[in-house]
């Protein structure tokens, strides 16, 4: 572990501490990190955030694969984190296990589901810690949590040993202190050499997307893109959704939540139904709702929701140039009060809905993100995200870092 | 099922006969399919070809994603056909279900993984069938039965219901009687609309495929890249290995197969090696085997592994313009003889190291490939096959159908 004024103990963001020494030496040397109870550490059981799931599978016999690149990168193994149960949640309260310390603002939720994980890294208990993010769970929380957060283009980092979600959308993200940490890890595990830093083409902000958050997250916002166009000048551009559209529908997020929405609950279904349906697992209340949700959808639409996702992958992917970002906050709302859980719905303007729709932009386009810990708002952590192209993970990591020398996050 | 004159008892292909009508009606309504028995069909057992995994995993309570569209798009189900164990081979022959007839070379293996869903296919009692493919599992089994086969560009078909293998590299594959069906369902599954035919910009075929190959398939490949350079005249070239490859180990096969292997065996291990350290399962002596090398893979290789996957996969991006085809033999030999099983091993000139080279092409560049059944040597069917820059998979089905108009295939 590392020397931090919070202890392991206070976190509540690990399930398990050990020593899992380094198998090589290279870009990740004296660094150490823990990983989320969704990806394997051979000899553990990959818990899954749920009593059952642990109960009723046999230990890993083989660190995941990701995992095995960070310990031959010369990074070492400290220990495993709280899931959300069955990584099927935004929050990061779990019934169980517990509610991991938000150490910025501990009244409220550290958001999930790779809570422990923001949480150990926020402590400052890690240097850096595994993720997944299917539909947010590396983003929000290291939204929330006020540290880097990065899910990766879709289908770039090996899943082998993480367990499915949804596999359309399921990532391995990464939770980080610092954005030289991130980028480092990030180049690892994508096995990329690092480019040289260059600006972007173009960076859009999505209207919209700021006009979903809340006023205290659109006010937190303004500082951070006053210094993004001080530093890119007239690079930074507003853009709304109809301009990256084809499709008529795309010019409302609430299609692209609901396009999400249902491809994730059909996979959810296929990935956790049948085991649900006969282990009878206890689930705490708020992901029994959850899955009773994923449960009722009819699967005749999951078609034509493929169908919308394909349409606005397209049109992002024929919008963006191979040098431009696109710009939104993390999330439209702060960090929910502890207690004050919020339902899962589909439709609305609740916190699901929205949130989902700002997440949305990525796992439908398959784009690489980065979440950075730029604002508060009456002391809570809030994130400015940026995306870019599908497979451009390298370019985003170079302008993150470049961005956190400019002291655009501090 | 289809009228055939060879019964579903004769092509042992089946596991389950049902009828699952449509759920919608559009581009495949009156055809009919088959689903290979690592693909969740709602209500049956996913048994992944082995006793022990049937009997120890619960029924699907849902259908793949993959097949929801199908219905969706009005083709009925008609059953679940035999997979290899736990699809971790090429061959066709599974110790406990069988092996499926190729009605083509009675004699011989049908190939796999996807071997009832190809031998249902040939033998003419469905349209179509879903297979999947991760090394090979479509394609191979497409060239030794004579049909149309399909591998779509990684990451763009959903495999949420699909039992993982090697995430990386897993696809759900495709095996119809027609280039027409085959274009009809790939696009169904991609969610794509049909493009206006268009010509390839550059065929490459590559020398060292053709090179690889037993002197039977090259003679045999001889009259229709004959007929392709008549069809495309002088967009056709020769190209080597060592055009598109930055990286000087990309120059020999020899290298394209062990980065395979190595992913491949150390994610099978990921996905599968705790279950069978568990559950202990009877395997069949060949796959037996073949776990044992995967099992004794020294998992620091993978770092490694995974940075000249990326190196190659880049080289391949870079080079092949949006409009540009590579052409190679689906499988370096014909397919073996029935109990005649060539054993696995990572090198040398045996069946599976130079097979695995030849598909690891298209795996290591997560490319679409078609295999056309082109050709036959001695009366043993024989596949080409052409394959587009990753998510080029319209324009590659598109070409398909040209060539098959043009009569290259008959």
């Amino acid at each position: 572990m590392k020397c931090s004024s919070i202890s392991v103990a206070q976190s509540s963001a690990f399930l398990t501490a050990f020593e899992l020494p380094p198998t090589g030496s290279g870009m990740l040397d004296g660094l150490c990190f823990a990983v989320k109870d969704v990806i394997d550490v051979a000899g553990w059981k990959t818990g899954c955030g749920n009593p059952t799931w642990r109960d009723s599978h046999p230990p890993a016999i083989a660190n995941a694969v990701c995992v095995e690149q960070l310990l031959r990168a010369g990074a070492r193994c400290v220990g495993k984190t709280i899931s959300d149960e069955l990584a099927f949640s935004l929050l990061g309260q779990n019934h169980f296990y517990g509610t991991p310390l938000n150490p910025q603002a501990a009244d409220r939720v550290p958001g999930g589901s790779s809570s422990g994980s923001a949480s150990a890294v926020a402590c400052g208990l890690v240097d850096f810690a595994l993720g997944t993010d299917t539909g947010g769970s590396t983003r929000v929380p290291a939204s929330n949590c006020g540290i880097w957060g990065f899910r990766p283009s879709h289908g770039f980092i090996s899943l082998a040993g993480v367990n499915p979600l949804a596999p359309s959308f399921d990532t391995v993200g990464i939770l980080a202190q610092s954005a030289d940490v991130l980028a480092r890890v990030g180049l690892v595990l994508l096995t990329c050499a690092p480019v040289p830093a260059s600006k972007p083409c173009k960076v859009h902000l999505i209207h919209e997307g700021f006009a979903l958050a809340d006023a205290d997250v659109q006010h937190a916002m303004l500082e951070p893109v006053r210094r993004l166009r001080d530093f890119f000048g007239e690079r930074v551009q507003e853009l709304s959704l109809r301009d990256l559209a084809a499709d008529k529908s795309a010019r409302s997020f609430a299609s692209w939540s609901d396009t999400f929405c249902v491809i994730q609950w059909a996979e959810i279904k296929s990935c956790l139904g049948a085991w649900i349906a006969d282990a009878k697992p206890e689930l705490g209340p708020d992901v029994a709702a959850s899955f009773e949700l994923a449960n009722q959808l009819d699967r005749r639409c999951v078609a034509e929701a493929l169908e919308r996702r394909e349409q606005y992958f397209r049109s992002l992917h024929d919008f963006l140039g191979l040098h431009d970002l696109l710009c939104i906050p993390t999330t439209p709302a702060l960090s929910p009060r502890k207690g004050d859980a919020p339902a899962r719905s589909s439709s609305g303007s609740g916190y699901y809905p929205r949130t989902s729709a700002m997440t949305s932009v990525g796992g439908i386009g398959r784009l690489p993100q980065v979440s950075l810990p730029v604002a508060h708002a009456g002391g809570v952590p809030v994130g400015l995200s940026l995306l870019a192209r599908h497979g451009q993970d390298t370019l985003l990591l170079e302008v993150m870092k470049s961005l956190d020398q400019q002291q655009l996050c501090h």
